[in-house]
């Protein structure tokens, strides 16, 4: 039976009380990308530690609010092809500083310096290849959530292979199959509640090789629900949606009579989603990237941790309307002290 | 985009800081219907400030409960009626104290002083008008949750209209269509979290024009799966039915072999229900007013916030039946020191 | 109306708080099953107090760890045969010692000195008996989730038959429908938050009379989804699979290519759980016991407090894959400092 194992941030931590943070961040000082001393958090018996002094130019907070835009809208990321055609990704995961609501800026963990990590787009017979270095604070790895990879590829520490240590690396390979068809999601397994709410996951979405076979869409849309605990607040108490909280979570326009394809992705650790678009009813298409046989029509779209729900509208009424949380608590951002809307909430055009 | 909007609320919580309780009460006192000036409520960043002096009378306490259990026999508003036909309603959104559980009164905000607010009874094709006047002490809205009505009659602030300032009143307008048969809700959609909660929600039923393509039921009964945080406690702490938490909760009574319609509709703002009848196995046949189209068998119906459920059973052992939460933190009523039964759970009596 | 009623558990604490826990150890005394004076427990105001003095050898530890793996691989309890054929099954409920994971002894409440409870499995037509004797030290009842027994079978406080009184019995008989065939489970329905979650429940298995009218399965597996309040936390901070938390769970090993049947019982009073097997999508066959007509493949498993859920998988990639929660609060054992795994999860083995 594989052990449990200790965690390696928990280790620096506890370290690092006896020493001050800044010994924590000399000891890590490896990993980290900006440059402060605070900015290398970690985290003491499971709690983070994020940084409340550093910063970000409202450009950075700029170009990172329209990789949201870019998530939404699925650019994928492209891969070095090989000489036998196998697309190989390379992934780094390492600790950068991430503007989730004006005002509020959090340490991440995530890949290739965005959260989510990239989005990845395959088709049915691809030969892959996924290198990721680890240059976080602590062992990390990556699993293929839901999907059937052989075991020593599957990114559970230990069953078999040991996780990805400090400045190490592992690639993950494997062959896309039929089954994989659909949205998906790749996160971190290796202390998963701090990791992948942190920033250590991503959508991979799988196509078949013929295309034709999928119901046509004017609009495909991604809208990755994710949730973190910033100031080392317990439970979950900041809700995103592309890795922004509103008013930075992108805004997508489609125009009147579009039929509108969402994919959602709960990578929340802990918390249910549970979507409504104002003035539109949804129609549930598929679910862990499965189609239902019998479509389901819902106001509202209750999401499971590390479930996809892929769902259908056709635009027929314009106007500005609200998507967002029916779970009120994911709706506000925290330390607001004036009410305004936050959390898991963005808008959708109809023009 | 639209703006984050200040609750005005929050602004008189914030000037009453200052003032004293009784400054708070004197700025809304227009909106005031119980006279006594800690009744005015209010709340500080997003904690509500519940009258802990008000009292009701039990000739009132009895007068309220009848209200649930007029809306658990799903007793409908009678509009006025227009001379084109039009159907008219006359809705005030004010605070008032009422009545959850024995030795519990707190001060609601709701529609025509009752909560929920008046059960709203529609025919495909009819005309309606809702007048809505906001006595509150901040703006609010109303929502017609799910249904596709025009982006300025959505009750969404700012998009396009503004919400209803305090002393104001908006008329939503709009014409049932064949979408919207099925059992509905509407609620404010400002300061949600916390209006929602204290009150400011509805149940609307929409009737096709012939009724006879409806499936028989023998008995047709609604409850209201509602939650709030007294004493100003969060999370969510009173669970309730029909807007009254066990003991003071509707109880229904049926006859043996009764095809019974239970339209069961979650307004807490944050909280899951998961309901059970105890001796039967329930029907799930709609969820947000759409049909299913396999019928499913349950034990349990886990309800989302902002979802509906229609389930039917068929009363065939007589005897008397709890029906009750299955999540277990929603079955006690807060300060109870004597772990008696309380919150989201009530009796159906099969004679 | 039935009248709320007190909950004895809770006059025994209030008892206990003007005379020390010796006093409240004395009262229970003939409750008691191990002989220390504050393995005695019982609760103020509805907060556990769990023993943590009270220790179990290791030969003891272990053999309640291999109950687990029985509750696991299905063995049913053997019940006692009437001159008419009725079977007659003993439970006792009382409290003991219950090892939850290592260095976690935590004292439950429940029957006939194991968690959960005995495996029953019948057959339509099977008339029964359960003689249920309450070693507790407050009131109890057993009730059948989700089943059509009659009103005074039902175990529900009062409705019409008061619970069991300490010291006392009672006898629930009835006959086994083909209403009741699949996968369910009966618990105490008295001071059910905490009765329950200390180990009042068990799963009953209902198989028609012809057995070969259901889908082969090579390998059929029970895993109960438990959770409970240690060291009087609220809210429930221990999550179990079979009563039992990782590394103590009990692992499954099948082999390559066996058709797998696992059926999944949410006994926890308050959680959700939302399972998934990595490496595999799951099959959901039935709920609460009914079959559905459309199996949906899914990855992440939702289950409320009180649901059963059937899924199947075809063990078709060899391995050790984790079985575990996706709501990683459930993933955490109470107390660890360490990071490591625990909680509701465990290991299938494909050979």
């Amino acid at each position: 039976m594989p052990q449990p194992f200790l965690s390696i941030r928990t280790l620096l931590a506890v370290a690092a009380a006896g020493t001050g943070l800044l010994g924590a961040a000399l000891i890590v000082s490896g990993a980290v990308t900006v440059p402060t001393a605070s900015a290398a958090g970690g985290s003491a018996n499971g709690v983070a530690v994020h940084s409340a002094t550093a910063t970000l130019t409202d450009a950075q907070i700029e170009a990172q609010n329209q990789m949201a835009v870019n998530v939404m809208n699925e650019q994928a990321m492209q891969p070095k092809v090989l000489a036998d055609g196998t697309k190989e990704f390379d992934f780094t995961a390492s600790t950068f500083q991430w503007a989730l609501y004006p005002g509020k800026t959090e340490q991440a963990w995530g890949i290739n310096q965005q959260v989510p990590g990239p989005v990845i787009r395959l088709t049915v017979g691809d030969k892959v290849k996924f290198v990721v270095h680890n240059d976080l604070p602590e062992p990390t790895t990556i699993h293929w959530h839901g999907l059937a990879v052989p075991n020593d590829m599957d990114g559970v520490p230990d069953m078999p292979v040991p996780p990805i240590p400090q400045g190490g690396f592992y690639t993950y390979s494997f062959t896309v199959t039929k089954q994989m068809v659909g949205t998906h999601w790749y996160h971190s397994h290796y202390d998963d509640d701090f990791q992948v709410d942190s920033g250590m996951n991503g959508v991979m979405i799988v196509d078949p090789a013929d295309t034709s076979t999928l119901p046509h869409h004017d609009e495909d849309a991604l809208f990755v629900l994710g949730a973190t605990k910033v100031d080392g607040v317990d439970p979950e108490n900041a809700f995103t949606i592309d890795g922004k909280s509103y008013p930075y979570a992108p805004q997508l326009t489609v125009h009147k009579g579009d039929k509108v394809l969402l994919r959602l992705v709960n990578t929340s650790a802990e918390s249910y989603h549970a979507m409504t678009l104002d003035g539109y009813t949804l129609t549930i298409v598929a679910q862990d990237g499965q189609p239902l046989p019998d479509p389901e029509a819902v106001s509202v779209v209750s999401i499971a941790p590390s479930e996809t729900v892929d769902v259908t509208f056709t635009a027929n009424q314009t106007g500005d309307w609200l998507f967002h949380d029916t779970i009120q608590g994911n709706l506000t951002n925290p330390d607001d002290k004036l009410d305004t809307l936050g959390g898991a909430e963005t808008v959708i055009h109809v023009k």
